[in-house]
Formats: structure tokens, C-alpha cells, sequence
């Protein structure tokens, strides 16, 4: 026992990762690699068992409480964002450093990659039994969405965008609130398990469109691993470059999040506290006042 | 990064509203807004995908998760009532003043008004493509029941008003009980949660009459926005002018409730508080006499 | 607002009761009938949209969160047993006087009553439109179902009731764990919820025989109601006297649970307890002579 | 009510286990005993209702709050491992000892034996109408799935392997990181709820190919049993001796998973602590060279 607790204790010296920021950006890729990879297996499920272990609903649990256990195992060492949006909303609010964001994007989006790929090892029986060989992106036995989001038929580019950028917002105004440090609503602790409650209602009213990626992470690593896995450019280039609409339309919503949050909630608790501040100084101003003029 | 800060200290000086009332009405709309738009949204997701993406179940997670994040989002300025009823039931209790009930009741509606327009947004192709190109109140692929609530088939008006009493009044009970300062079941700030698990177990046994409204202003919000935006006054006037119960039954069922609450749990807790009172001051009286004499 | 709140004060001091134990009746009352109105109007939901709004998981959630809410409502003053399988287990093991358990017995009783009577009210056009007239105990379009429980066909009595006393027996061995004060797994005013899943989980994997009664209480008050309301004498006879399982053998199953729970883990925390107290006794003594001989 | 006291009182005494190994081996027994109970209880309710009662989405709720319960129960005694291969996890990073790892991994086994045998008796009927006198391993009407798990057609033997390293690993970090002494992430008390939503998680997404039994226990105590119950030996040599996986895969993914939390999270934060404790150590030498020197 002694002997085993020396070597635990050896290789915890050895392995320690001094730089912060690479442990920070480590930390938030584990977190989207669960994230992705109980997410996307979800979608896997469904789709592969042809509905019979499976369905949206499945996929909108699996989501939700896949981001509560990635925000859990991260949250602690890089804070649990886990989408390139919320890093966007942070560092636009001044409570992360922007240097913190092209590093946070990349590791998400390589957490993404590496949860699909191994979704895809998990299912790759199943994969190969239901495509009969051919990874096809768009149409019947279509199996590239499992892994990246492509819209439904109904759905148009704009629309499309207005959809992310909706989905976003509603996403960084909720997570907003669960975090600022001057609204108090969650129990210590909870955060991680309401975030995912955030996205789970996310998916259950917002998935129909384009399937609710609002993370441009999320969406471009599994799409970058079936564009390498056999799938082709065409995930690329289906739906008129679809993909570029779950890239960039949840930075626009992160923005508009942060807007609507600040307008009608932020500010007025922010003042409120400042308001508070300017108080106590005066009053302590004007008893040492009073003091000196005793004096 | 330190011009950054300035600059977001300065905007948030500028547009902090400093009465308080109308922060907190605004805080009222931000809540319904999300209420709906979440709520709402998943019934559009259920009804447009014709059940592939959603269900009736469906829809009770997101109405009652909704409302945990409705509540979250603005509890703390506003306490996060996001329904008139229960602002009635507080006025009623008399632990809010009373004008404070037609402005929420005006904000809220508003916000419900707006979640409806965004869901409107959000599924606007997905509208189209369904309703080919008209906007049907009543009958096969109608959809003014995405947004606000209409009575099944086989319920009468009668029986439609007793639902909703019934349903406000349980709402109440579990509220007052989830809030009641002398009674304590829940840790602090699960005080949400707890609320949404009371609108998911109401959709759950009494959403078949006619949809659980139990919220004036998140029917009649979305219902004054289908009005406008073509489905016509219709939705006003369908099912003998229907729109009018959940509009007044919710009131009756607060009354209800609060009677319930207070005459089986509230007095009795209350009155325990105050027989302590009366005993530590009788006890304090005592011992002042007793000093007296002893002096 | 000054008038209103004295009105409200002498409200409170009027209606307040000041019999301890007949307050504590009403709640468990109050307490049942929450969760019975849920419960069994989850199942009319199911039963009557024909599966179209509820199905067997939703009424797994609705009786599970009905459980968690109706404690809440009641747990302050009562307890929150809303079961006199559970008021029997805590009077075995000497929590509670026996003098408590048909006092509860029977106003838990009279509210499963009362609840049923509200879901016939609020379901009474719906149950009109599905019945045709007609209130049927057993076959097709049987609804006594909603308000009772009866056995599936392939059931045997004997199996009937060794399905109760497992169920029971399950229901109070997590009870215990939850509320035992030298076991602290559940954070203070999380045990409602907890309980609420326990009731979940039950009826999730234990459902299918009888539909998970466990309740002597939510089982006899809604049969009394469907014999008063149309149903008949039926009820009682029907499936071989069945209603005699549901009442009985819960009572059975709270003992073996009781047992289970003490000898695997109850007596173990218990002794632990009582070891560390006799130490410290010791110990005391032994330095009160050591003092003595010193002195 | 003082006589029953003094009977409780002398009860506990007599039945209290002093050997303190042997307590928390049967505290898990207890423990596993419930999760597979109800887990496989849920399982037998969907596959003998026809699905009109269950699905694979309540066997995933159930498996998961089924864990919850367990871990509730047996928590403060043993831990509340419940799975052979958490406590395997645990000895790999010295926080257990070694030798408590057979005597759990027998006593998790015979607990999972019991519950299978429970859940044999309470849907006894259910099993012999179904089944028709004939107990089946593989096949149309096989019940053997609802004890133990099987794979899916296309599973192949290295999929399958693969698939429980996977399932294993991410359960372990999950649990790691809720566990973790450094890592603070949920509220003291909801670990057991957060284990359970680790465990519906990977249910809802890694359930396709073999059921995720994920726990060697889980899996080979109720095989034994179906072997002893009637459907032979078959339950073993079925799809080339599958059995074998679920009983030793687990193991590796536990040290896979043990390495991926130490290597991208655990490290990080032991070498933190320790950081600061060297420091700190260092400042206090330091002052007291200090004092040394002024003196």
C-alpha cells in the first residue's frame, strides 16, 4: 500500500501540466469530448436502432445531462464552457481573457473530433450493418447526422440562421444568470446540473429546425471527423454549405444573449451593488469627517 | 482588457433603470418571455414534426423546465412570478401591494406576447410548409394551438372553467407551499426547480381538457399575437369564445387555492410563530417584573 | 394594505387549530389528496386521450413528483407519510405513537377520497364521452382503473401479493435510508424529491403486475369513491375480492422492509452511535476519577 | 411505547455486525441487491408488457435512479460501490485497499444474484404467460435478456469489448470527478444522484450494442441465476461465450478511464494541493528562520 501511494505520488509530480492555461484548455477538451461523445452516441442510438432504443427525446436527456457531466469534470480546473459561444459571451462581458478564446475553440473543437471518433469506434458495427457500406450524407440511411447537424427539409439559410442565433441567445441568457455572481439563484454546486437542464429544454423546443447545435464547437469537430472517416467534403458542402450557419450564426447569438441579459437583468443588479458601494464609501467618508472635525 | 472594463462599467451606469418597479415589471417580462418561447416552442416542435420530434410529454418538460429557468433568470430582481395568478395570490396574501398587480399582469402578457413572435420566427418556414399557406384556427392542420390554448373536443364550457380552476388552484397550493416563509421543504434556490416540477406534474394529469393553461397572460399574450399575425380574430371568438376561461379561471382557482393553502397548512404555521411570540414576550414581561420587584 | 393585513391576522387566529394531532391529520388529508388528484389524474389522462397525452412512464412521473409535492405541502406539520404502510413502519420501529396510525390511516384515506373525487370532476365530460354512459369495472373501456388499482390478466392472487409486500418492502427500505438520522445521504429538504424518485423507480420496474399501489390509502379511498360514484359494489368484488391485496399486503411489505433495512444497515449505524456514546461516558468517568484521585 | 423502545434497543445490540469489512460487504450486497432489483425489474416490465409498459428509455430511468437508490442506501456504510469495478478503480488509486476488492466484488455479485431471484418471483406469472413453459436464451419470446445482457446481431466480439472499455472509462471519470476530494463540483449529499445520471447517460447513448451492463456484478449475478432458474447453460456459451465480456472488459475500462481522469484533470489538481502545501511549509520555515535570526 505504502509502496503503490509512493508511485501514485511519483506519477502525479511527473504528469503535472505547469502551464495553466494548456491544463485549462486540456480540461475543456475532456469536457466537449463528453459532451460529444454521449451526445452524439445518443444520436447513434436512435438512428442506428432505428428508433427502437431511441428517439428525440433520448437525444434531448442524453445532451443535457452530457454537458451537466462535462461541466462537472472540467468546471473546476477551466470552468466548464464547453462551446466556443459561452467562451465568446465571457470574454465579451470582460470575465475571461480574449487570448483565452482561439485556444478554448481549438481544444473544444479537437474534444468534439475526438468524442465522435470514438462514438464512431463504439458504433462501428452497427454503422457498417445499417449503411451497408456507404456512408451517405444526404438522403435514405443517411448516417453523416449522427455526428454533425444538417437542417430538415423545410428549412431555409435564413431561417436557419435566425434559428441559431435564437437558440444561442436563449442558451447564454440562461447560462448568464445561473453564473452571475450578483443573481443568486442556483445552490452552489447545481450550476453544472441547471446548465444542463438549459440545454435539455433547448432541444426539446428549439430541434426541429436544424437539430440545435448553438455550439460551434460541437457542430465543426464531428463534421471535420466524417469528412476524414469516409463521409467526404459533401458534409461540407451539403444543404448550400450548410455548415457554415452552425459555425458563425452562434457567435452572433452569444452576442444578442449577452445584450438582452445585460439590458434587462445585468445592469440593474450590477448598479445596484455599485449604487451600494457609493453609499458605504460616503457614509465612511463623512464619519471621518465628522471624526476629524471633533478631532 | 482594462479599456474593455470602462467601457462596460460606463454602459452599464447608462442603462441601469433605476425605478425600481419598472426594473422588476421588465424582470416579469424577460421571464414570460422565455416561458413561452421555450413552452410554446415545444409545442410547435411537437405539432410541425407531426410527433417525430416531439410529444405531449415533451411538452410538459419544457413548459415545466421553462418555468424553472424563467424563474431563474429573473427571481431575483422580480421574485419571478411569470403569471398573474400568482402575483394575485401574493397581493391576495397580502405579502405584495396591490398595484403592483395590473403592471405585471401588463408585462408579463407582454412577454408572452414577444416568446409567441419568436417562436413565430423561429418556425416560420416550418409554419408555412405545414399550413400551406393558411392559417387555420380550428380543424385538421390547425395551429393557433402552438400558441395559445383551445378546449378538446368533448369538453363543455363548464367542465373547460372547473379544469382550470382546479389546475391554478393545485398550482397555488404547491407555490405558497414551495414559498411560505414559516414552512421550509425546499434548500434555498431549488425553490425554481421545485416550481417546475409543479408545472411538468400538471401537464402531466390535467393537460388533456385543454391544455393547462393555468396563466392568463401566457394565453392571452400568444392569442393577441395570432390575432395579428393571420390567423384573425378567430382565435377570440372559436369554441364560443373559449379565450375567455383561461382569462378568469386562473383568478378563481388563485382565490381557491390560497383558501386551501391557508385554511390546512398556512394559519397553523403561522399561528405556532406567533403563539412563540407571545410566549417569550409574556416570559420577557416576567422577568422584567420579577427584576422590579426583586429591585 | 394595513386593513388587509389585520384581516389577514385574525383570519389566521380564527381558523388556526390548535389540536396538534388533528392538524397533523389534515395535513397527511391535504398531503394524500395532492397525491392522488396527480397521480390518478395522470392516469385518466392516459386512459382517457386514449395514449394520445399520457402513457405509462408519464403516469410513472406524475405519481413520483406527485409523492415529492404532496410531502412538501404537508411534511412541516405531518411528516409527509401520505402511505400507512409508511405510518405503520415508523410506529414499528417507535418514530411515531400507535395512536397516530388510524388517525392517519384514516385522514390519508379520506383525502385519496377526496382527490379522486376531484379528478371525476375535472375529467367528468371526458369520462362521459369514453364511457358512453356507462361506468365499467372490468373489459373494454373499463375505467375504474383510472381511480383504483386492478390486476393484469396474467396475474395470480398469490403472486398479487407477493408483488405488494416486494414493492412496500422496496418503498420503506429506501424511506429509511432517507430519513434516518444517522444514515445523511440526502441533503436537508432534498428528501421529498428523493422520495419522489423512489416512487418513480418503483413504478418504472415494479408497475406492470397491479399497477404499483404500495398504498393502502391511495388504493381504498378512490375504490370507496367509484362504488359511491357509478361504479358499484364491482369494485370490491371484482378479480376475486382483489382489493383486498392492495390493503393488506403493503402492510406485510413494510415489515420485511423494516427487518431488511435494520439488520443490513439500521442496527450497524445504530450501534455505532451507541459504542461512540458509551466511549465517551468512559472516558468522562475515568477523568472524573483521575480528577478525584488527584484531588 | 418505553417497552417497544427497550426491545428495538436490545435488538440492535444483538444483531449489530462488529466486524466492520464484513458490514460494508453486506451494506453493498444490500446495495447492488436494489439496482438490480429495480433494474432489471424494469427490463422484465418492458419485455413482458410488449413495450405497453416500459420501453428503453424507462429501463435507462430506471437503471439510473436504481443506482441512485443503491448508492442512498448503502452509501454511508461501504461507499456505495455497487459495481466491482469502481471498487477496482478506487484500490488502482489507493483510496481503497486491495483486499477489500474480492470480498465487494462476491458480495456485489450475490446481491445482483438476489435481486435477479426477486425480480424471477414477482413476474413469475408474467414470465411462465409469456414465455409459455419454455425459458429461452436467444431467439423470438428469449427472456434471458432481462437478467443479463446479450448483444445485438451486429455486434461483433472486439466491438463488444470495445464497447464496455468505452462504457466503463466513462463512467469511471464521471464518477472520478464527483468523487474527487479536490475537484468540488456537486453539493455534499447529491453525489448519489449524480452517479445516477452518469449512469441514464450512458444508457441513453451507449446502450445499443450490448444493454451497458458496464458493472461485472451486475451482469454475472443474475446470469448464474438464470442459470440455475431454468434456461440452463446456455446463458453462458451463447453468441460465442459472450458472457466473458461484460465480466472482465469493465476492468480495463476502468483503468482506462482511471488514467484519462488522472492524466487530463486528477494531476493537475493533487500537484496544485501540493504546490500549495510546499509553499506554505517553505513561508513557515522561512519565518521561523526569521524569529531564529531576531532572536
Amino acid at each position: 500500500m505504502g509502496k503503490q501511494r509512493d508511485i501514485l505520488k511519483k506519477l502525479a509530480g511527473t504528469f503535472q501540466i505547469r502551464h495553466v492555461l494548456l491544463r485549462q484548455a486540456m480540461a475543456e477538451c475532456l469536457g466537449t469530448f463528453i459532451l460529444v461523445m454521449f451526445g452524439c452516441g445518443s444520436v447513434a442510438q436512435a438512428v442506428l436502432s432505428g428508433g427502437s432504443h431511441g428517439s428525440f427525446l433520448t437525444v434531448n436527456f442524453a445532451f443535457g445531462f452530457a454537458a451537466t457531466l462535462g461541466i462537472l469534470v472540467s468546471g473546476q480546473i477551466s470552468g466548464g464552457h464547453l462551446n466556443p459561444a459561452v467562451t465568446f459571451s465571457l470574454c465579451l462581458l470582460g470575465r475571461e481573457p480574449w487570448r483565452k478564446f482561439p485556444l478554448f475553440f481549438f481544444f473544444q473543437t479537437l474534444g468534439a473530433f475526438l468524442g465522435a471518433a470514438v462514438v464512431f469506434g463504439m458504433y462501428f458495427d452497427a454503422l457498417w450493418d445499417i449503411s451497408q457500406g456507404e456512408l451517405i450524407v444526404v438522403g435514405n440511411n443517411a448516417t453523416a447526422g449522427i455526428f454533425a447537424t444538417y437542417p430538415s427539409k423545410h428549412l431555409s439559410l435564413v431561417n436557419g440562421f435566425f434559428d441559431q442565433i435564437i437558440g444561442t441567445a436563449a442558451l447564454i441568457v440562461c447560462i448568464l444568470a445561473i453564473v452571475d455572481p450578483r443573481n443568486n439563484p442556483v445552490p452552489p454546486g447545481l450550476e453544472p446540473l441547471t446548465v444542463g437542464l438549459v440545454v435539455l429544454v433547448i432541444g426539446l423546443s428549439m430541434g426541429f429546425n436544424s437539430g440545435y447545435a448553438v455550439n460551434p464547437a460541437r457542430d465543426l469537430g464531428p463534421r471535420i471527423f466524417t469528412a476524414l472517416a469516409g463521409w467526404g467534403r459533401e458534409v461540407f458542402t451539403a444543404n448550400s454549405y450548410w455548415f457554415f450557419v452552425p459555425l458563425c450564426a452562434p457567435f452572433v447569438g452569444a452576442a444578442v444573449g449577452v445584450l438582452i441579459y445585460q439590458l434587462l437583468i445585468g445592469y440593474h443588479l450590477e448598479g445596484e451593488v455599485q449604487r451600494k458601494q457609493k453609499e458605504e464609501e460616503e457614509r465612511s467618508k463623512r464619519s471621518n469627517m465628522t471624526t476629524n472635525e471633533e478631532a
